[in-house]
Formats: structure tokens, sequence, C-alpha cells
């Protein structure tokens, strides 16, 4: 797998800090922020420094490999008890996306089964981990990309919601992994961004990053999908994932249901692109996920400015829910499933 | 009808000028633009100072009657050449709502009917058809109120796009005088307004000018619309309209469309409130309808401030077509229309 030059990274491993692209910033600086501590990439977290499903379950593991390293005890056993606390403190930060849980599990997992280790060898075991975690999420993404390419023909018009790219993976990124590659195999195809309101991840990130890619993006705001699709100006949709159900249903980004809604009923095939560890099996179904609510400056403000009057009531609940009769099928590194996706996914396994 | 104090005015007629809120600033600041010529009214229109189909429709009757009131003209033919020129230019502003082209056809053909009036009294006349389309227009959203609130059950939760309310007419407002009515006679409704990107409609001048009424709306961004239909938190979805066509394809705001296939996918009634001056019978359906495609910058920038990548690819069209077969009923001043509506709207004639 070539690495390439230029590439967008979310976030790296300095060996001793964790170096993040400030995701709040962008597009108009590309300032970086530097974590020493496991509290700083906590914060990071909450206040989406770095945001994206698998990026944010890369940077709790390596969070919490970071708690590890600097953490001042003699014995493994209390190292054991500092890695449960920085894990609390990691999930508490964002409630919907699983791929936080599962990388804290894992590093949790790998403390437990090696706390006999002298307390260095259990460091380094935890560092080690994260970078597996770090190096199989870019693999994933590589994959995905690989396998969803193939189900975006020449010509195709491909619309994307929120950013599902380098910039909240890893990797090359899922839905934009996806794009990516199919540009690369032939350039004939088109891309629409939703700008993903109220956080403008769209118009601040996706479009920065196609663009720094030279793919051409025409950027829409959420309400006009539904026009280009009835228009038949788009083709296909591609979005990724913060949690995907046993039986399919996808949480993902505020505004992915409406998409999939109008997806299905223009008769357009509507994707979803994620690693196997945005998958919990857990839960059956999309109604026992939890949706985070965010800060409603959010919707008041924009750029520090107030666009609405005083003291309006406001609701911002950060993700959706996309029934997986909607989703045409789940493009994943192990393959694409396709419905019904109770049976599919857990084939994978 | 009684007339409120305290009533929110989007334009009025002062005798020799024309004075609007300036519909930009809202909510942050209650400004007022007085315009003394009909290119200022032309220019009022094209910039959004004001905006809404019957208010628009109104602006272009008074700021031909103002244009006709200063011109300096001695026969009432040389007056004729003159408003015609007035009613190019006000037409020529904006190009979907349908209200504009029959306020200024209206007024065009009051003049030639009185062509061979002395001078002073042909600008007289002109002036009181101005006033008449206002006093009309205020007339049919007294009604269009009291027969659409007939439709808000008690307990309903409404949702409305962009803003048709008093900002957006001569009277107390289409979509938003229904909702103000319903709660008037039961005050046990909910208000969702959306946003309304990219010119902020809702976040800026619906749920300022609910607010102001005392009616209690959250604010929402486009995206979260159907999250909130799915989870049965909308019962209702009442909007506006800039044209409709003969058979009821109804042009609105853009994302209009989207909220009306949200709402028929979740099985809830969407009403169109309109008065019958903007069905447009000489079309007979939304594909022949001229959708305006608006400056870029208002989806790149955000209170002047830039959200997205120089040079980024962008469309902005300003309207989308909801088809009829997604609309429950067409609320007008001479009653309610149901499907088919190439029937029941041409039996209101």
């Amino acid at each position: 797998m070539e690495k390439e030059a230029n590439k967008v990274m979310a976030l790296q491993w300095l060996g001793d800090r964790v170096r993040m692209i400030d995701q709040r910033k962008l597009p108009l600086e590309e300032m970086y922020i530097e974590c020493e501590s496991a509290e700083c990439v906590a914060s990071a977290i909450k206040e989406m420094v770095i945001r994206g499903a698998p990026a944010i379950g890369v940077a709790a593991a390596m969070g919490i490999a970071l708690g590890a390293k600097t953490a001042d005890v003699d014995h493994s056993s209390d190292l054991l008890d500092e890695v449960e606390q920085i894990a609390r403190m990691i999930t508490d930060t964002r409630p919907t996306a699983v791929n936080l849980f599962w990388a804290s599990e894992r590093m949790l997992r790998v403390a437990k089964e090696n706390s006999r280790l002298p307390v260095e060898d259990l460091k380094k075991r935890l560092e080690d981990e994260a970078l597996a975690v770090r190096d199989e999420d870019e693999e994933a993404n590589f994959k995905i990309s690989q396998f969803g390419a193939d189900l975006i023909p020449d010509g195709a018009s491909v619309l994307t919601h929120c950013n599902a790219g380098a910039l909240a993976t890893a990797g090359c990124g899922t839905a934009l992994g996806i794009i990516k590659q199919a540009y690369r195999r032939n350039q004939a195809i088109e891309v629409f961004a939703d700008e993903t309101r109220p956080f403008l991840q769209g118009s601040r990130l996706t479009s920065w990053e196609l663009k720094r890619e030279g793919i051409p993006v025409t950027l829409i705001t959420d309400s006009m999908a539904g026009h280009f699709m009835n228009r038949r100006m788009i083709s296909r949709v591609v979005v990724g994932a913060d949690r995907i159900a046993a039986n399919g249903d996808t949480a993902n980004k505020i505004g992915t249901y409406s998409v999939s809604v109008l997806a299905h009923t223009n008769g357009i095939p509507f994707y979803v692109a994620a690693p196997m560890s945005t998958v919990d099996f857990d839960i059956t179904n999309g109604s026992e996920i939890t949706i985070e609510e965010r800060p409603h400056e959010e919707v008041t403000h924009f750029g520090g400015v107030r666009v609405a009057p005083e003291g309006v009531r406001v609701a911002n609940p950060s993700f959706d829910v996309t029934p997986h009769k909607y989703i045409t099928a789940i493009v994943t590194e192990l393959g694409v499933a396709l419905p019904p996706y109770s049976k599919s996914l857990k084939e994978f396994l």
C-alpha cells in the first residue's frame, strides 16, 4: 500500500505526544494541536478538534497509550487502574460513535491481559496496540476504498454528507476513500458535498480535502440534496457511519436519514462505508443508539456571530439513525455486505 | 378584521415613499430602508431587503405606483411608457415568485385601461391600485389563516420551512398566519422552524417573528427535520409558496421538496398556504418554473466570514419544486383545495 506525500493526516503519534490538525479551524487555517496528556486528547475529542468515528477511535487508543506512558507508577497493577480511569474519561466525551468504546475496550483488554508484565513493558505494549489500531484503520480504509469503488460506475455523480475522509480516519477515509479511489480509476466522476450544518464538516472539511486531492466537488446546502436527486443530477450516495447496529441500522451525522429517504424515493443507491469496528453487534437495531445533543451555539451562532434571536429554543441532535431498509449496501474492509444485514454482517465475523 | 398593535410589517406605503424593514439585518438589528424611487424598490427586491412571494408582489405594485408618482411627464401616454419600463425593471429582479409578475401585470393593465385619464388622475389611480394589492393580500392572509387553522389539531407539532409570515406578506402571513391563528385558538401547539440555509430565513426571520408573538418555537437545522419526523415529534408541515402550477406542483424555498418527501414517507400531512395570486394557471406543471440561482457567497460565507475553501465550486438554486402528489392540501383565501389540484384550484376561479 503506497503512502502518499502531502496526505491529509487527522492525527499522528509522535512518540511522546499526539499531533492533530485542528478541524475547527479548517479551511481558513491549517493549525495543529499537540497533546502531551490523555486529558488533552479527551478534550480534543469532546471539543471536536478531531472528529469522525474511526479517527476518534484511534485518538482514544493513542490517548490511553499516552496516558499510560506518562503515568508515574511503580507497579503494573497501578498502571492498570490508571488506564481504566483514562478509558472512562475518554469514553465520557462523546456517546454515539462506537469506535471510541471499541478502541478503549481493546486497549483495556490488552492492559488486563498483560498486567503481569513489568511497568515499562506494559507501557510499550499499550503503545504498540495503539499503533496497531491506527495501522489497521489505515488498512481498512484502503480495502473499503477498493471494494467501494467497484460500486461507482463511470460517469457517476456522487453525493456525500459530512466528512468521512482522511480527516475522519487514520487513512484515506471511508466514504471519501471510495470517492478518491473511483476518481483515481476513472476521472469521470462528479462529487456533491452537503455542507452539513451545523458544524459544516462538508463545506469546511470535505470540500477542502477533495480540492486538495484535485477532485472536482460542488458544495451545496443540505436542503439542496433532494432537489439535485430529483433533477437526476446525483446517481449515488456514499456516507460514513458512527455506529451500525446488528441489523444494519446506521447512526451517522444528522441529516443522513433525510438523505437516505430522498435517495430511496428517487431510486438512487445509498451506500454506507465503515470499518467493522463501527458495527456494534451488541445492539439489535438503531433505536438502542444514544444520540448526542451538542451545544446550541452550533445552531444559533456562526463563526462567533449570532444568527438567531437571543433566547430562542434550539434542538441540536448530532446524529440520526438511517433504517437498514434505505441502505443499498454496507462497504467494510471485509467486503460489501448486502441486505439482510443481520445475516451478511455476522458472516464477516 | 382586527389590526394589531406592534404588528411586524414587512413594508409600508408612506405616500411618497415605501418603508421596508431590512430583512438582511434581522434579527440582530431592526433597521428600516425608505425608498423614494422605483429603482430603489427594485434593488431592495433583488438584494432581498424584502423577500417572500406575496410581499415582493406588493412591493412591485408600490414600486410601480411610486415610479409613476415621481415621473416627470406631461401626458398620460408618456406615463404609460414610463410604467412599462418600471414594470420591466421590477420583474427583472427575481424570476421565480409569480406574484411579482402578477402584481406588475395588474398595475400595467390598470395603467393601460386608464391611459386616457389626465396624468395626475392616472397617478392617483395607480397608487390606489397598489394599496388595493396590499389590502387584498392582508385580507387573503387573514382568510388563509382561518381556513388553515382548521387543519391544525390540538396538540399538533408543526414544522415550517423558510419564512411565510408577516415578513413575507402584507398581513399576518400565510403558513405563519395559520400557525398564529391555531395558536390563538388553542395554545397547545408546538412549532419547529427549519433554519433554511443558505439565507437563514428560519433562524433569522421565522424564529424572530414567532418569538415576538409569544409563540414557542424550536429552531433546528434543515438536516434535522427528517429526524424529528421519524421520531414522531412533528405532526404537520405548513409552508408558503412562490409559484403554484395549475396541477398543484409548487415552487418554494430550496429544501421544501426534501421536507415534502420526508413528510410523505412518515405519513405527515403537508400543507401549502398561499394566496390565489401565487397560482400560475399559465403553466401546467412545475417543470416550467424558472429556478433562480443566487450568488454563491450565500453558501460559502456566513455573516461575512468565509466557511468554505477559496475557489470551491458551488450551486445555489434558491427554490425547488414540490410535486403535487406530496401536497395534502393547498390553503388559499378562497378555501382549501384538495387533490386533484388541476380541478380544485380551477374551481376557485
